[in-house]
């Protein structure tokens, strides 16, 4: 039998809300990976994603497959046996990175630091300079587990300083804060589709600088998958119009991912990030006029995920299942460390919008007041409003 | 700006014509990969899967990636570091798995036969038992770049006595002709979704028999794919209503595989393939017809993929251009060692109907009277008419 999908709000750590104009897209007529109408959109989809990513780098391009295996090819295609790799972690996504490295066959030096805080910058610079043959430093721009943005520039400058790539995982942060791979000098980064960019999940947006493009073309060992190798992905996503068939592309996914850049870049960047923030304030105030906190300081919030500190005496899981039941409203879990510990509200794209804002907010209010808690009612709308009035 | 495909109809080797019921479901509201319902849908998805692939094999699940991560899954989950495959090649896909094994770290021993020929069944027994230390023999049941089928069962066969494990390629198989994994004994298999299902690509089904699902899970060394480690998408595609997050699911693209597989359960199989091969038969007169020639012997032949052999004298790419210029028909060019010596026309799931046969056969018609050719007018359409009359 047909499926048919219950209508939710997404306001989860992803997917976000897909704009109707993405699953319109979407559903439009398969044609050949290989037809030349399709090879134009490949090449407007790169032109698209730079702007995205504020690159001009040749290598942008996306992967036929989720964020996880855009992380993979960014490790598979620049890191060989023997390697060793400076991996900042504050979350979950920062594990993940290390198992990349170790599954290369590359030693992975660990740079931790608290879930919910932000990559200690001064620790990562010692920790360079105890580790000079490093060929790499990872790290996560936008924690998807805690809600934390960390200082990708600052981060990618040391790299550079120390003649080191840089890897950044931005699958939560593009289109949602500042992604500036030129200016920052990022050597590779990736980012998913089902974020900020309201896109169907399935596709990863990778970028590669000149450096990393040269170093895998000119690799000693070939890279272990042959999925993701670069060196092939290149001669099908590359330039001119003859391709090499490497795999089928997943032609319905990219029409969506092209109406979601082209959304994006209708509306513009800066507005998109000043769109986030103002959901986000207004989000704030009236989760604060709740009595309830954010986990993260202030300056290292991300305005698009917001980790919410579970208070005593509340039943997480079944806050999550009263929005679900009785608001279809979807939330995020706390995940790793965070696990029962925080809800994770996301603003994220076609999601962060005023409406979202205000039913998050009742329906929060609402099961808080069905565990008994006591709460100063209908605050939460009013001082979201005033931060929309203002 | 938005980007509107052509409308083509696509008989090449994949993607097909998509049948709308999936289009349709493939735009439906996305929820999350963790939704209560999104689960359920991922238990029948199993369900149908199994059915298709004719198993009952629990491991039975669609990977997030197109029929290439397929193949890699089944590959770096299965061989580690020193292992030796025995890999039948007797076309493009048979190489990839040589790739695949060796960047495993492994050793492939290689059958080689001519392209557009079987595998010869005789020649892999004697290289099985020269190379008893094999562990495994992959070979193409399906081989879409010369439309070739292979005797999967005796190989199985011969895998099984020999007590080495089978990999088996059915990307352009399953639903289009018997396969049948629990009977034959297919140890790893995997599919696509762009072929026979009809469904939008970028999906791969994958199937794992019990001995290979122990293999994977008893493992010595780490699977070198952490997007691809089975021990860890089996907690979340696994059983019971709680799920382990391991990657965000292609939510739509499942819901549209879903409804491919509906359909097919609805057609049954045994009546998807007659009418793939009732298809065949009207097209292969048609062409007889023109006096064009199929390259793979009767007994071989796939009739979802039908390999013409170019005439002497004919341009064979400026005819692709006619019929996708003037009749928006998409075919296939040969590949590797048939590459401009072959047209690959699909037959394969929503494609494979008489409409897309006629049609073919007046476009081909045309475009070969362009170049010179002398036909029979008009003699094409009345044997494929006659075919169906019978």
């Amino acid at each position: 039998m047909s499926f048919h999908p219950p209508e939710r709000t997404l306001m989860g750590p992803g997917p976000s809300d897909v704009n109707p104009r993405i699953t319109e897209a979407l559903a439009r007529p398969t044609i050949g990976h290989l037809d030349p109408e399709f090879i134009r959109l490949m090449d407007e989809t790169r032109d698209l994603l730079q702007y995205a990513f504020q690159t001009e780098n040749k290598l942008t391009l996306p992967i036929s497959a989720p964020g996880s295996a855009g992380m993979e090819a960014c490790f598979v295609n620049l890191i060989e046996p023997g390697d060793t790799v400076i991996v900042c972690q504050n979350g979950v996504f920062g594990g993940r990175m290390k198992e990349n490295v170790e599954r290369c066959g590359a030693t992975a030096v660990m740079v931790e630091d608290d879930w919910g805080t932000t990559i200690d910058v001064d620790k990562l610079a010692s920790t360079i300079s105890e580790n000079p043959q490093a060929k790499a430093i990872a790290f996560v721009h936008a924690e998807t587990s805690t809600g934390v943005k960390s200082d990708a520039k600052t981060i990618c400058r040391l790299a550079n300083q120390a003649g080191m790539l840089s890897i950044m995982d931005t699958v939560t942060g593009l289109a949602g804060i500042d992604v500036s791979i030129d200016d920052w000098g990022v050597d590779a980064a990736y980012s998913g589709t089902q974020k900020c960019l309201s896109c169907v999940p399935g596709i990863s947006p990778v970028t590669f600088s000149q450096r990393a493009q040269e170093l895998i073309q000119n690799r000693s060992s070939k890279v272990q998958s042959w999925f993701l190798d670069m060196n092939l992905i290149m001669g099908y996503w590359g330039e001119g119009t003859q391709r090499a068939y490497h795999h089928t592309a997943p032609v319905n996914a990219i029409y969506a991912l092209h109406e979601a850049l082209t959304i994006l870049q209708t509306e513009g960047l800066e507005n998109s990030w000043a769109r986030h923030q103002r959901n986000h304030n207004a989000l704030k105030a009236g989760l604060e006029a709740m009595n309830l906190k954010l986990i993260v300081a202030e300056n290292d919030r991300l305005p698009q995920l917001n980790a919410v500190a579970v208070p005593d005496g509340i039943d997480e899981a079944q806050v999550r299942s009263d929005l679900l039941n009785q608001f279809s409203l979807e939330i995020g879990a706390g995940l790793g460390a965070l696990a029962g510990k925080v809800w994770r509200i996301g603003l994220m794209g076609y999601s962060s919008n005023p409406t979202n804002v205000r039913l998050c907010l009742q329906a929060f209010e609402s099961a808080l007041i069905a565990q008994g808690a006591k709460l100063p009612l209908g605050d939460a709308i009013a001082a979201a409003n005033a931060l929309y009035a203002a």
